[in-house]
């Protein structure tokens, strides 16, 4: 008799977003003629940079002759694109990495779920809260997480809150936990951390022989100095962490999936004999045994976005996608609101007036000015009492909400 | 400490087209002026059909404005082409199956590889021998498939030998088993279950609650009548089976990465109380979780397959490739050889001479014919004394190799 896996039925039944769209549903057919701006969901909503469309089609032309047709790649990924990410993504910051340690994928969600599966399922976690809901849902999958309370907490997981009493800088834990989760510049709150506070980070991971799992998928938002682009700007992180990348944010490549993770071959993580093993060899082998490469077509377009004309082009809809951001930020706290993130980071953070709950404000604002928002406590529960606004919108309906907005308060 | 999941460090440490390849090198190095014809790897060298060339350029335009932009889509994939699935690959077959009960996939290999995630690790487990190594290997990564032993065989995984003694055609085993994994066209063996052999398997698995893992990523191939496309044309199977289907060997998708998985919504496995859960549910809930959903430019080439021209263009590839086996099958045949497959498949399955093991027969026809095969044993214990031979090569390397073989004999 085939059994199931039970962890996976802790989960709870449904997803915030499709939590959101119902409600969203709702309100359209109670009322039909209102015109709803969203800016709830993540998505891009610029076309993608001209460098990459012009690549797409050479390499679609490529596929369609004997003589140029590509069948299996390797399964790390294409050498262009990995020499393309190395000489410009690291090397142009001073950190040295080798092409066995990229491995490029479908897009950062895949490999943050599915990363997990080469560690043993007890280890402990912690993640900061509010967060990308992937983290810890992968790992109630395996188990990891434990049990659900009564409290939205996990059993297994060390929740470390980052909420505006402490300016979202997570606490250092006080103990040992084996594998921590960072995403930075951070989805959803928008905030950052220096390079000075990531590097405690890195010193606390090398003294607990802890494995920081770093989410850098909003790297291309950063504006200001002090904000590390990669972890391995900090000395010693190439022994205790592994970076996820994305193309989605970057370059509009939510829809075309690509994406990278670096694995260095100084990471090594412990057999319960105390014997190491690199951590690398093993991500590769899950890779080689359960992933067949990336689309060609899609790696030569991922290509593009580091030619000079690529450049350029992601640098304008970033460029856009941020002024989208200033104009947000900017109109809320004029209408009195407290609002983080926004500065290197396409999410706007708001703090829900007179500690109204996050739910409750979302409705507020979905039937009273029509504008769509993320309530803060779906992303966990220090999220409560926020909600998150994001700039991948239109500039008109940024500029049109905020002045509903503005014309509501 | 992060503790590594030690299930990965019972896989032994070489894949098996790694050792070709190097092998292959070696011969290169000693033999610089010897040109090599390879029949090894299965992997196609068409061009895509026009239709899904011209799609694709399509869609690479749709996602250079922002009207027509697509971000992040279903991860279950578009309607579209789960709506050309339907009515092509099933409902022309009598097979009814609703839109969710499809999940588009960035290749089989994924799915296969994935799938056992959503049941427990301690699920009895049987595949046909020899097999495509990814059902074992990911067994082995959850633990399930236990210790490897020094016959070749793991401890907890139930061989169900397919040779030429039992014309290929695997024994149902006398106990019951919780999980089956049957991969019809066969890889490696090119054979193939008729109708009613694969109505035993269908019964069996009704009859012990087995859940079956149908590989389908050589259907396009099938020629005779008696051969079903998939396991759903037998009363039952969605109760039992889950199906995989690839657009890699019909469309020559193995660089574009695009197939798919069926979930019947029938489908139910146990808790350990005995309560039953949708198999579909718990799928997607997986995809949701850690798949973003195949890029749309790829599904706009997979739903081109099902049109008119696609459909015309993708017959012409597959004769191409059906000539070559019957060139090869015929060729090997009139050399005195014995030859199982590719009449239904692009695989011929070879018996070796004089019982020489596999590997010595592969290093023969590679130093004195120089041509390229792949070893049987590589499959499974149950492949020695075998070697597989693919027909994705071009015509005259085909024709040019069986000349060779046939001045050797």
């Amino acid at each position: 008799m085939a059994l199931v896996n039970e962890h996976y039925l802790k989960l709870p039944g449904n997803y915030l977003f499709s939590d959101i769209a119902k409600k969203i549903n709702t309100f359209k057919v109670t009322h039909p003629g209102k015109r709803l701006i969203r800016l709830g969901i993540g998505d891009v909503t610029r076309p993608l940079p001209q460098a990459c469309i012009t690549a797409m089609h050479k390499a679609v032309d490529e596929m369609s002759k004997a003589e140029t047709f590509h069948g299996y790649g390797p399964e790390q990924g294409y050498d262009f694109l990995i020499e393309a990410i190395l000489k410009n993504d690291f090397a142009s910051r001073g950190i040295s990495l080798s092409p066995t340690e990229i491995f490029i994928n479908d897009g950062a969600k895949s490999d943050t779920g599915n990363i997990g599966e080469v560690l043993r399922w007890d280890n402990s976690m912690g993640v900061t809260d509010p967060i990308y809901p992937v983290y810890i849902d992968s790992n109630v999958m395996c188990g990891r997480s434990g049990e659900l309370g009564e409290d939205g907490k996990w059993s297994n997981v060390t929740y470390l809150p980052c909420t505006a009493e402490n300016h979202f800088i997570p606490q250092i834990p006080d103990r040992r936990i084996d594998i921590i989760y960072l995403c930075y510049p951070n989805n959803p709150t928008g905030t950052t951390l220096t390079k000075a506070e990531l590097k405690k980070w890195v010193d606390y991971a090398l003294a607990n022989d802890t494995l920081i799992f770093f989410d850098a998928a909003y790297e291309a938002y950063i504006r200001e100095d002090d904000v590390p682009h990669s972890i391995y700007e900090i000395k010693g992180a190439k022994r205790c962490a592994i970076e996820f990348r994305s193309f989605s944010k970057t370059a509009g490549f939510t829809g075309v999936r690509c994406g990278y993770t670096v694995v260095p071959k100084e990471l090594t993580a412990a057999t319960l004999d105390g014997e190491r093993v690199s951590v690398n060899k093993l991500w590769n082998r899950r890779q080689c045994t359960k992933f067949n490469g990336t689309s060609y077509i899609t790696q030569r377009g991922a290509e593009a976005i580091y030619t000079a004309e690529g450049k350029a082009q992601v640098k304008a809809t970033i460029d856009y996608y941020m002024e989208n951001a200033r104009i947000m930020r900017e109109g809320l706290q004029s209408a009195g609101f407290k609002v983080y993130g926004g500065v290197n980071a396409p999410y706007i953070w708001l703090k829900t007036p007179d500690n109204t709950g996050s739910w409750r404000f979302f409705e507020q604002l979905l039937y009273e000015v029509n504008v769509v928002g993320t309530p803060g406590v779906g992303f966990g529960p220090s999220g409560e009492g926020y909600l998150r606004l994001t700039a991948f919108g239109e500039r008109e309906d940024c500029i049109e909400a905020m002045r509903r907005i503005r014309m509501w308060i």
